[in-house]
Protein backbone atom coordinates (compact mmCIF):
# COMPACT_ATOMS: atom_id res chain seq x y z
CA UNK A 1 0.00 0.00 0.00
CA UNK A 2 1.37 3.19 -1.01
CA UNK A 3 0.84 6.80 0.63
CA UNK A 4 -0.47 8.94 -2.02
CA UNK A 5 -1.45 12.79 -2.59
CA UNK A 6 -3.13 14.55 0.39
CA UNK A 7 -6.96 14.79 0.60
CA UNK A 8 -7.76 16.38 3.54
CA UNK A 9 -6.39 18.20 6.57
CA UNK A 10 -8.62 18.90 9.68
CA UNK A 11 -8.06 19.63 13.06
CA UNK A 12 -6.84 16.38 13.99
CA UNK A 13 -5.53 14.50 11.34
CA UNK A 14 -4.18 14.52 8.18
CA UNK A 15 -5.94 11.81 5.42
CA UNK A 16 -4.21 10.86 1.90
CA UNK A 17 -5.24 8.86 -0.96
CA UNK A 18 -3.54 5.09 -1.24
CA UNK A 19 -3.17 3.25 -4.50
CA UNK A 20 -6.20 1.39 -3.89
CA UNK A 21 -9.15 4.08 -5.17
CA UNK A 22 -11.46 2.33 -1.93
CA UNK A 23 -8.61 2.95 0.84
CA UNK A 24 -7.20 6.18 2.97
CA UNK A 25 -4.30 6.56 5.11
CA UNK A 26 -5.05 8.71 7.72
CA UNK A 27 -2.33 10.12 9.91
CA UNK A 28 -3.44 11.71 13.50
CA UNK A 29 -1.83 15.04 14.71
CA UNK A 30 -0.41 16.35 17.98
CA UNK A 31 -2.99 19.06 17.52
CA UNK A 32 -5.30 19.90 20.25
CA UNK A 33 -7.99 22.24 19.87
CA UNK A 34 -11.29 23.17 21.67
CA UNK A 35 -14.27 25.87 21.44
CA UNK A 36 -14.37 25.07 17.74
CA UNK A 37 -10.97 25.60 17.20
CA UNK A 38 -10.96 29.13 19.83
CA UNK A 39 -8.02 27.04 21.63
CA UNK A 40 -5.23 25.00 20.21
CA UNK A 41 -1.82 23.38 21.15
CA UNK A 42 0.50 20.91 20.35
CA UNK A 43 0.76 18.16 22.41
CA UNK A 44 3.50 16.10 21.77
CA UNK A 45 2.78 12.54 21.67
CA UNK A 46 -1.16 12.77 21.27
CA UNK A 47 -1.20 11.92 17.53
CA UNK A 48 -0.07 8.71 18.11
CA UNK A 49 -1.77 7.92 21.53
CA UNK A 50 -4.94 8.92 19.23
CA UNK A 51 -4.44 6.31 16.64
CA UNK A 52 -3.61 3.66 19.18
CA UNK A 53 -6.45 3.99 21.11
CA UNK A 54 -8.92 4.11 18.40
CA UNK A 55 -7.23 1.32 16.83
CA UNK A 56 -7.99 -0.69 19.57
CA UNK A 57 -11.24 0.25 20.20
CA UNK A 58 -12.32 -0.38 16.77
CA UNK A 59 -10.83 -3.98 17.21
CA UNK A 60 -12.48 -4.70 20.43
CA UNK A 61 -15.84 -3.45 18.56
CA UNK A 62 -15.32 -5.57 15.90
CA UNK A 63 -14.98 -8.77 18.73
CA UNK A 64 -18.31 -7.06 19.76
CA UNK A 65 -20.28 -7.24 16.17
CA UNK A 66 -19.66 -3.70 15.73
CA UNK A 67 -18.33 -2.71 11.85
CA UNK A 68 -16.44 0.30 11.32
CA UNK A 69 -14.30 1.63 8.37
CA UNK A 70 -10.83 0.80 10.10
CA UNK A 71 -8.95 -1.39 8.60
CA UNK A 72 -5.33 -1.43 10.25
CA UNK A 73 -2.77 0.35 11.86
CA UNK A 74 0.57 1.05 9.91
CA UNK A 75 2.83 2.46 12.34
CA UNK A 76 2.59 4.97 15.90
CA UNK A 77 0.41 7.35 13.84
CA UNK A 78 -0.92 6.13 10.88
CA UNK A 79 -3.92 3.64 9.84
CA UNK A 80 -5.61 2.81 7.17
CA UNK A 81 -9.50 3.01 6.97
CA UNK A 82 -12.28 2.53 4.20
CA UNK A 83 -13.04 5.34 2.23
CA UNK A 84 -16.40 6.72 3.52
CA UNK A 85 -19.22 9.68 1.52
CA UNK A 86 -19.29 11.06 4.86
CA UNK A 87 -22.60 12.29 6.74
CA UNK A 88 -22.27 15.98 7.41
CA UNK A 89 -23.10 14.64 11.13
CA UNK A 90 -21.52 14.78 14.85
CA UNK A 91 -23.72 11.95 16.07
CA UNK A 92 -23.36 12.32 19.78
CA UNK A 93 -24.35 9.26 22.37
CA UNK A 94 -24.98 10.97 26.44
CA UNK A 95 -25.45 8.03 29.63
CA UNK A 96 -24.71 10.82 32.02
CA UNK A 97 -25.20 14.62 31.75
CA UNK A 98 -21.88 16.71 31.08
CA UNK A 99 -20.94 19.67 28.92
CA UNK A 100 -22.85 21.37 26.47
CA UNK A 101 -26.02 19.71 27.48
CA UNK A 102 -25.73 19.93 31.44
CA UNK A 103 -25.74 23.17 30.65
CA UNK A 104 -28.62 23.85 27.68
CA UNK A 105 -30.66 22.55 30.05
CA UNK A 106 -29.60 23.42 33.25
CA UNK A 107 -28.99 19.99 34.65
CA UNK A 108 -26.08 19.54 36.97
CA UNK A 109 -22.75 17.67 35.68
CA UNK A 110 -22.82 14.15 36.57
CA UNK A 111 -26.59 13.69 36.67
CA UNK A 112 -27.16 9.78 35.56
CA UNK A 113 -29.56 10.11 32.04
CA UNK A 114 -33.00 7.40 32.41
CA UNK A 115 -32.25 6.48 28.75
CA UNK A 116 -29.21 7.02 26.47
CA UNK A 117 -29.74 10.21 24.72
CA UNK A 118 -28.82 10.33 21.24
CA UNK A 119 -28.07 14.12 19.51
CA UNK A 120 -27.10 14.82 16.08
CA UNK A 121 -25.58 18.59 15.15
CA UNK A 122 -25.18 19.79 11.39
CA UNK A 123 -21.02 19.56 10.86
CA UNK A 124 -19.97 22.78 10.38
CA UNK A 125 -17.33 25.24 11.63
CA UNK A 126 -19.44 28.73 10.15
CA UNK A 127 -22.12 27.67 12.08
CA UNK A 128 -21.07 26.29 14.97
CA UNK A 129 -22.38 22.47 14.44
CA UNK A 130 -26.07 23.55 15.45
CA UNK A 131 -28.21 20.87 17.08
CA UNK A 132 -30.85 19.81 14.54
CA UNK A 133 -33.35 17.03 14.95
CA UNK A 134 -34.58 14.45 12.43
CA UNK A 135 -37.01 16.06 10.58
CA UNK A 136 -34.05 18.46 10.24
CA UNK A 137 -32.04 15.98 9.20
CA UNK A 138 -34.36 14.82 6.73
CA UNK A 139 -35.78 18.21 5.62
CA UNK A 140 -32.70 19.54 4.86
CA UNK A 141 -31.60 16.19 2.67
CA UNK A 142 -28.68 15.50 4.90
CA UNK A 143 -29.43 11.56 5.25
CA UNK A 144 -32.46 10.02 4.25
CA UNK A 145 -35.27 8.64 6.71
CA UNK A 146 -34.23 4.95 6.13
CA UNK A 147 -30.34 6.46 6.61
CA UNK A 148 -31.19 8.25 9.61
CA UNK A 149 -33.15 4.99 10.92
CA UNK A 150 -29.58 3.08 10.38
CA UNK A 151 -27.38 5.54 11.72
CA UNK A 152 -29.20 5.84 14.90
CA UNK A 153 -29.43 1.84 15.44
CA UNK A 154 -26.11 1.72 15.04
CA UNK A 155 -24.72 4.48 17.34
CA UNK A 156 -26.92 2.90 20.25
CA UNK A 157 -24.99 0.05 18.95
CA UNK A 158 -21.52 1.31 18.74
CA UNK A 159 -23.07 2.87 22.78
CA UNK A 160 -23.86 -0.53 24.35
CA UNK A 161 -20.70 -2.03 22.88
CA UNK A 162 -18.89 1.14 24.46
CA UNK A 163 -20.37 0.59 27.58
CA UNK A 164 -19.21 -3.29 28.04
CA UNK A 165 -15.34 -2.12 26.89
CA UNK A 166 -15.10 0.71 28.96
CA UNK A 167 -16.45 -0.55 32.16
CA UNK A 168 -14.62 -3.86 32.01
CA UNK A 169 -11.40 -1.03 32.62
CA UNK A 170 -13.47 0.74 35.33
CA UNK A 171 -14.10 4.24 32.99
CA UNK A 172 -17.45 5.54 33.48
CA UNK A 173 -18.29 6.23 29.28
CA UNK A 174 -20.41 9.90 30.34
CA UNK A 175 -20.35 10.77 26.66
CA UNK A 176 -19.02 10.01 22.93
CA UNK A 177 -19.17 11.59 19.44
CA UNK A 178 -19.00 9.48 16.47
CA UNK A 179 -19.44 10.40 12.83
CA UNK A 180 -20.86 7.81 9.99
CA UNK A 181 -20.38 7.65 6.64
CA UNK A 182 -21.72 5.44 3.43
CA UNK A 183 -18.99 2.86 1.88
CA UNK A 184 -18.76 2.52 -2.03
CA UNK A 185 -21.25 -0.75 -1.73
CA UNK A 186 -23.72 1.39 -0.34
CA UNK A 187 -22.99 0.15 3.05
CA UNK A 188 -23.36 2.64 6.57
CA UNK A 189 -20.43 2.21 8.09
CA UNK A 190 -19.04 3.83 11.97
CA UNK A 191 -16.00 5.93 10.75
CA UNK A 192 -13.90 8.82 12.06
CA UNK A 193 -12.34 8.13 15.52
CA UNK A 194 -12.96 6.79 19.12
CA UNK A 195 -10.51 8.65 21.18
CA UNK A 196 -10.60 10.50 24.45
CA UNK A 197 -10.48 13.71 22.54
CA UNK A 198 -13.98 12.51 21.47
CA UNK A 199 -15.40 10.94 24.58
CA UNK A 200 -15.69 11.79 28.11
CA UNK A 201 -14.10 9.41 30.58
CA UNK A 202 -14.62 9.47 33.82
CA UNK A 203 -12.35 6.83 35.90
CA UNK A 204 -14.47 4.53 38.16
CA UNK A 205 -11.15 3.79 40.68
CA UNK A 206 -11.82 5.78 43.78
CA UNK A 207 -10.68 8.92 43.56
CA UNK A 208 -12.62 9.71 46.90
CA UNK A 209 -15.58 11.48 45.48
CA UNK A 210 -13.47 13.65 42.65
CA UNK A 211 -14.11 13.22 39.24
CA UNK A 212 -10.93 12.06 37.13
CA UNK A 213 -11.10 13.38 33.96
CA UNK A 214 -9.01 10.64 31.57
CA UNK A 215 -10.16 12.52 27.94
CA UNK A 216 -9.73 16.33 26.49
CA UNK A 217 -11.77 18.23 29.38
CA UNK A 218 -8.31 17.93 30.63
CA UNK A 219 -7.16 20.44 27.84
CA UNK A 220 -10.96 22.17 27.13
CA UNK A 221 -10.87 22.98 30.99
CA UNK A 222 -7.20 23.64 31.66
CA UNK A 223 -7.18 20.23 34.31
CA UNK A 224 -3.95 18.79 33.45
CA UNK A 225 -2.20 17.63 31.24
CA UNK A 226 -3.40 15.18 28.82
CA UNK A 227 -0.25 12.93 28.12
CA UNK A 228 -0.95 10.59 31.19
CA UNK A 229 -4.80 10.37 30.94
CA UNK A 230 -4.61 9.09 27.49
CA UNK A 231 -1.72 6.64 28.27
CA UNK A 232 -3.71 5.64 30.96
CA UNK A 233 -6.92 4.53 28.65
CA UNK A 234 -4.50 3.03 26.21
CA UNK A 235 -2.58 1.03 28.92
CA UNK A 236 -6.08 -0.28 30.39
CA UNK A 237 -7.43 -0.34 26.53
CA UNK A 238 -4.52 -2.79 25.73
CA UNK A 239 -4.78 -4.70 29.23
CA UNK A 240 -8.22 -5.77 28.00
CA UNK A 241 -7.60 -6.34 24.16
CA UNK A 242 -5.09 -8.97 25.61
CA UNK A 243 -7.55 -10.47 27.85
CA UNK A 244 -9.73 -11.14 24.38
CA UNK A 245 -6.65 -12.75 22.40
CA UNK A 246 -6.73 -9.16 20.50
CA UNK A 247 -3.00 -8.43 19.64
CA UNK A 248 -2.61 -4.50 18.63
CA UNK A 249 -2.36 -4.70 14.76
CA UNK A 250 0.77 -2.72 14.93
CA UNK B 1 -69.55 31.34 35.35
CA UNK B 2 -67.70 33.56 37.89
CA UNK B 3 -64.29 34.48 37.03
CA UNK B 4 -62.00 34.11 40.47
CA UNK B 5 -58.62 34.97 41.47
CA UNK B 6 -55.55 35.45 39.34
CA UNK B 7 -53.68 32.02 38.90
CA UNK B 8 -51.18 33.12 36.45
CA UNK B 9 -49.55 36.03 34.69
CA UNK B 10 -47.92 35.47 31.73
CA UNK B 11 -46.12 38.08 28.75
CA UNK B 12 -49.47 38.26 26.49
CA UNK B 13 -52.40 36.49 28.52
CA UNK B 14 -53.84 36.20 32.55
CA UNK B 15 -55.22 33.13 33.61
CA UNK B 16 -58.23 33.01 36.33
CA UNK B 17 -59.83 30.61 38.33
CA UNK B 18 -63.26 30.55 38.03
CA UNK B 19 -66.58 28.28 40.23
CA UNK B 20 -65.53 25.09 37.83
CA UNK B 21 -62.36 23.51 38.69
CA UNK B 22 -62.35 22.13 35.67
CA UNK B 23 -62.47 25.55 33.84
CA UNK B 24 -59.97 29.06 33.37
CA UNK B 25 -60.78 32.50 32.50
CA UNK B 26 -58.56 33.57 30.26
CA UNK B 27 -57.63 37.46 29.61
CA UNK B 28 -55.85 38.61 26.74
CA UNK B 29 -53.51 41.59 27.42
CA UNK B 30 -52.44 44.25 25.06
CA UNK B 31 -48.24 43.38 25.45
CA UNK B 32 -45.95 42.56 22.91
CA UNK B 33 -42.82 41.08 23.31
CA UNK B 34 -40.08 39.92 21.66
CA UNK B 35 -36.46 38.26 21.88
CA UNK B 36 -37.82 36.53 25.68
CA UNK B 37 -38.74 39.31 26.94
CA UNK B 38 -35.96 41.61 25.69
CA UNK B 39 -37.99 43.59 23.45
CA UNK B 40 -41.98 44.85 25.48
CA UNK B 41 -44.56 47.66 24.12
CA UNK B 42 -48.62 47.90 24.76
CA UNK B 43 -50.23 47.89 21.89
CA UNK B 44 -53.86 48.97 22.17
CA UNK B 45 -56.08 46.58 20.37
CA UNK B 46 -53.88 43.40 20.13
CA UNK B 47 -55.35 41.91 22.96
CA UNK B 48 -58.78 41.63 21.78
CA UNK B 49 -57.59 40.79 17.91
CA UNK B 50 -55.97 38.06 19.55
CA UNK B 51 -58.85 36.23 21.72
CA UNK B 52 -61.10 36.93 18.68
CA UNK B 53 -58.72 35.07 16.18
CA UNK B 54 -57.34 32.07 18.12
CA UNK B 55 -61.22 31.66 19.17
CA UNK B 56 -62.25 31.22 15.25
CA UNK B 57 -58.85 29.74 14.70
CA UNK B 58 -60.03 26.70 17.88
CA UNK B 59 -63.75 26.93 15.87
CA UNK B 60 -62.58 26.30 12.40
CA UNK B 61 -59.98 23.17 14.07
CA UNK B 62 -62.69 21.58 15.63
CA UNK B 63 -64.62 21.98 12.74
CA UNK B 64 -61.90 19.87 11.28
CA UNK B 65 -61.67 16.97 13.73
CA UNK B 66 -59.28 18.65 15.66
CA UNK B 67 -59.85 19.31 19.41
CA UNK B 68 -58.66 22.19 21.98
CA UNK B 69 -59.02 23.03 25.31
CA UNK B 70 -61.20 26.06 23.96
CA UNK B 71 -64.46 26.30 25.50
CA UNK B 72 -65.98 29.72 24.11
CA UNK B 73 -65.13 33.35 23.54
CA UNK B 74 -66.87 35.47 26.44
CA UNK B 75 -65.73 39.01 25.90
CA UNK B 76 -63.34 40.86 23.10
CA UNK B 77 -60.15 39.94 25.33
CA UNK B 78 -61.11 36.70 27.46
CA UNK B 79 -62.40 33.00 26.59
CA UNK B 80 -63.06 30.15 28.73
CA UNK B 81 -60.61 27.53 28.53
CA UNK B 82 -60.51 24.19 29.86
CA UNK B 83 -58.04 23.67 32.80
CA UNK B 84 -54.77 21.72 31.39
CA UNK B 85 -51.66 20.59 33.15
CA UNK B 86 -49.29 22.11 30.27
CA UNK B 87 -45.76 20.56 29.17
CA UNK B 88 -42.90 22.67 29.49
CA UNK B 89 -42.74 22.31 25.77
CA UNK B 90 -42.80 24.97 22.97
CA UNK B 91 -43.96 22.87 19.99
CA UNK B 92 -42.99 24.04 16.73
CA UNK B 93 -44.27 23.44 12.95
CA UNK B 94 -42.30 25.04 9.89
CA UNK B 95 -43.33 24.69 6.32
CA UNK B 96 -40.63 26.52 5.15
CA UNK B 97 -37.58 27.89 6.75
CA UNK B 98 -37.64 31.07 8.59
CA UNK B 99 -36.61 32.52 11.53
CA UNK B 100 -34.46 30.60 14.10
CA UNK B 101 -34.17 27.67 11.45
CA UNK B 102 -33.52 29.40 8.61
CA UNK B 103 -30.29 31.28 10.80
CA UNK B 104 -29.24 28.21 12.64
CA UNK B 105 -28.84 25.97 9.48
CA UNK B 106 -27.83 29.26 7.04
CA UNK B 107 -31.24 28.50 4.93
CA UNK B 108 -32.40 31.59 2.98
CA UNK B 109 -35.64 32.52 4.52
CA UNK B 110 -38.83 31.40 2.48
CA UNK B 111 -36.97 27.90 1.67
CA UNK B 112 -39.49 25.57 1.14
CA UNK B 113 -39.18 22.59 3.66
CA UNK B 114 -38.92 19.34 1.53
CA UNK B 115 -41.30 17.38 5.01
CA UNK B 116 -42.70 19.64 7.26
CA UNK B 117 -40.43 19.99 10.35
CA UNK B 118 -41.91 19.27 14.01
CA UNK B 119 -39.53 20.81 16.54
CA UNK B 120 -38.96 21.46 20.70
CA UNK B 121 -37.60 23.71 22.94
CA UNK B 122 -38.09 23.31 26.62
CA UNK B 123 -39.79 26.59 28.07
CA UNK B 124 -37.41 28.00 30.40
CA UNK B 125 -37.08 31.67 29.85
CA UNK B 126 -33.69 31.42 32.25
CA UNK B 127 -32.66 28.98 29.95
CA UNK B 128 -33.66 30.90 26.97
CA UNK B 129 -36.24 28.18 25.88
CA UNK B 130 -33.19 25.78 24.66
CA UNK B 131 -34.11 23.37 21.37
CA UNK B 132 -34.50 19.86 22.79
CA UNK B 133 -35.28 16.43 20.91
CA UNK B 134 -37.03 13.39 21.47
CA UNK B 135 -34.61 11.36 23.81
CA UNK B 136 -33.74 14.72 26.22
CA UNK B 137 -37.70 15.20 26.30
CA UNK B 138 -37.63 11.97 27.70
CA UNK B 139 -34.92 11.59 29.36
CA UNK B 140 -35.39 15.01 31.40
CA UNK B 141 -38.78 13.41 32.31
CA UNK B 142 -40.94 16.06 30.51
CA UNK B 143 -43.07 13.73 28.64
CA UNK B 144 -43.09 9.83 28.21
CA UNK B 145 -42.71 8.49 25.49
CA UNK B 146 -46.01 7.72 24.75
CA UNK B 147 -47.18 11.29 25.58
CA UNK B 148 -44.80 12.69 22.96
CA UNK B 149 -45.54 9.91 20.60
CA UNK B 150 -49.36 12.00 20.96
CA UNK B 151 -48.37 15.08 21.26
CA UNK B 152 -46.16 14.60 17.72
CA UNK B 153 -49.27 13.15 15.94
CA UNK B 154 -51.65 15.84 17.24
CA UNK B 155 -49.46 18.97 16.09
CA UNK B 156 -48.74 16.99 12.60
CA UNK B 157 -52.66 17.53 12.71
CA UNK B 158 -52.83 20.69 13.82
CA UNK B 159 -50.61 21.65 10.68
CA UNK B 160 -52.47 19.54 8.13
CA UNK B 161 -55.51 21.40 9.40
CA UNK B 162 -53.86 24.93 9.87
CA UNK B 163 -52.36 24.75 6.12
CA UNK B 164 -56.12 23.92 4.54
CA UNK B 165 -57.35 27.09 7.02
CA UNK B 166 -54.69 29.43 6.02
CA UNK B 167 -54.42 28.30 2.20
CA UNK B 168 -58.23 29.08 2.15
CA UNK B 169 -57.84 32.32 3.15
CA UNK B 170 -54.50 32.88 0.60
CA UNK B 171 -51.96 33.16 3.65
CA UNK B 172 -48.96 31.23 3.99
CA UNK B 173 -48.04 29.41 7.29
CA UNK B 174 -44.57 29.31 7.42
CA UNK B 175 -44.27 28.51 10.73
CA UNK B 176 -46.06 28.19 14.26
CA UNK B 177 -45.80 27.25 17.74
CA UNK B 178 -48.70 25.56 20.27
CA UNK B 179 -48.51 24.23 23.46
CA UNK B 180 -50.41 21.19 25.27
CA UNK B 181 -51.41 19.92 28.52
CA UNK B 182 -53.65 17.32 30.17
CA UNK B 183 -56.79 17.92 30.74
CA UNK B 184 -57.80 16.30 34.61
CA UNK B 185 -59.27 13.01 32.39
CA UNK B 186 -55.89 12.15 31.12
CA UNK B 187 -56.48 13.22 27.34
CA UNK B 188 -54.11 15.05 25.59
CA UNK B 189 -55.02 18.51 24.29
CA UNK B 190 -53.89 21.89 21.93
CA UNK B 191 -54.12 24.76 24.62
CA UNK B 192 -52.73 27.98 24.70
CA UNK B 193 -53.03 29.91 21.40
CA UNK B 194 -53.19 30.22 17.79
CA UNK B 195 -52.78 33.88 16.75
CA UNK B 196 -50.22 36.02 14.99
CA UNK B 197 -48.25 36.20 17.35
CA UNK B 198 -47.30 32.27 17.45
CA UNK B 199 -47.63 32.01 14.04
CA UNK B 200 -45.12 33.52 10.82
CA UNK B 201 -48.27 34.20 8.24
CA UNK B 202 -47.25 35.57 4.72
CA UNK B 203 -50.03 37.19 2.71
CA UNK B 204 -50.26 35.20 -0.51
CA UNK B 205 -52.00 38.26 -1.97
CA UNK B 206 -49.74 39.98 -5.00
CA UNK B 207 -47.50 42.24 -3.34
CA UNK B 208 -44.88 42.09 -6.49
CA UNK B 209 -42.73 39.61 -4.89
CA UNK B 210 -42.50 40.77 -1.54
CA UNK B 211 -43.17 39.67 1.46
CA UNK B 212 -46.09 40.89 3.59
CA UNK B 213 -45.92 39.83 7.15
CA UNK B 214 -49.12 39.41 8.77
CA UNK B 215 -47.59 38.35 12.02
CA UNK B 216 -45.25 39.46 14.79
CA UNK B 217 -42.46 39.86 12.73
CA UNK B 218 -43.57 43.24 11.94
CA UNK B 219 -42.83 43.90 15.92
CA UNK B 220 -39.94 41.66 16.09
CA UNK B 221 -38.00 43.31 12.57
CA UNK B 222 -39.33 46.49 13.43
CA UNK B 223 -41.16 46.64 9.92
CA UNK B 224 -44.80 47.99 11.21
CA UNK B 225 -48.08 48.58 13.11
CA UNK B 226 -49.36 44.64 13.76
CA UNK B 227 -52.94 46.05 13.92
CA UNK B 228 -53.82 46.46 10.24
CA UNK B 229 -52.38 43.04 9.94
CA UNK B 230 -53.98 41.26 12.67
CA UNK B 231 -57.03 42.92 11.63
CA UNK B 232 -56.75 41.21 7.88
CA UNK B 233 -56.11 37.54 9.11
CA UNK B 234 -59.25 38.45 11.42
CA UNK B 235 -61.54 39.64 8.81
CA UNK B 236 -60.22 36.87 6.83
CA UNK B 237 -60.59 34.27 9.01
CA UNK B 238 -64.20 35.14 10.06
CA UNK B 239 -65.12 35.40 6.30
CA UNK B 240 -63.91 31.73 5.86
CA UNK B 241 -66.01 31.18 9.32
CA UNK B 242 -69.16 32.22 7.67
CA UNK B 243 -68.55 30.79 4.70
CA UNK B 244 -68.47 27.13 6.82
CA UNK B 245 -71.64 28.33 8.95
CA UNK B 246 -69.45 29.04 12.17
CA UNK B 247 -70.73 32.34 14.10
CA UNK B 248 -67.90 33.96 16.05
CA UNK B 249 -68.74 32.57 19.73
CA UNK B 250 -69.67 35.93 20.91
Amino acid sequence: MEKLEKLYEGKAKKMYATDDPQVLWVEYMNQATAGNGAKKAQIAGKGSLNNRITSVIFDLLAARGVKSHFLKRVSDTEQLVRRMDMFPLEIIMRNTAAGSFAKRYGVAEGTALSKPILEFCLKSDDLGDPFINDDGIVALGLATEEQLAEISRQARAVNQALLDIFSAIEVQLVDFKIEEGTASDGTILLADEITPDTCRLWDLKDHSGRIEHLDKDLFRRDLGNIIPAYEEILSRLNGLAASEGITESK
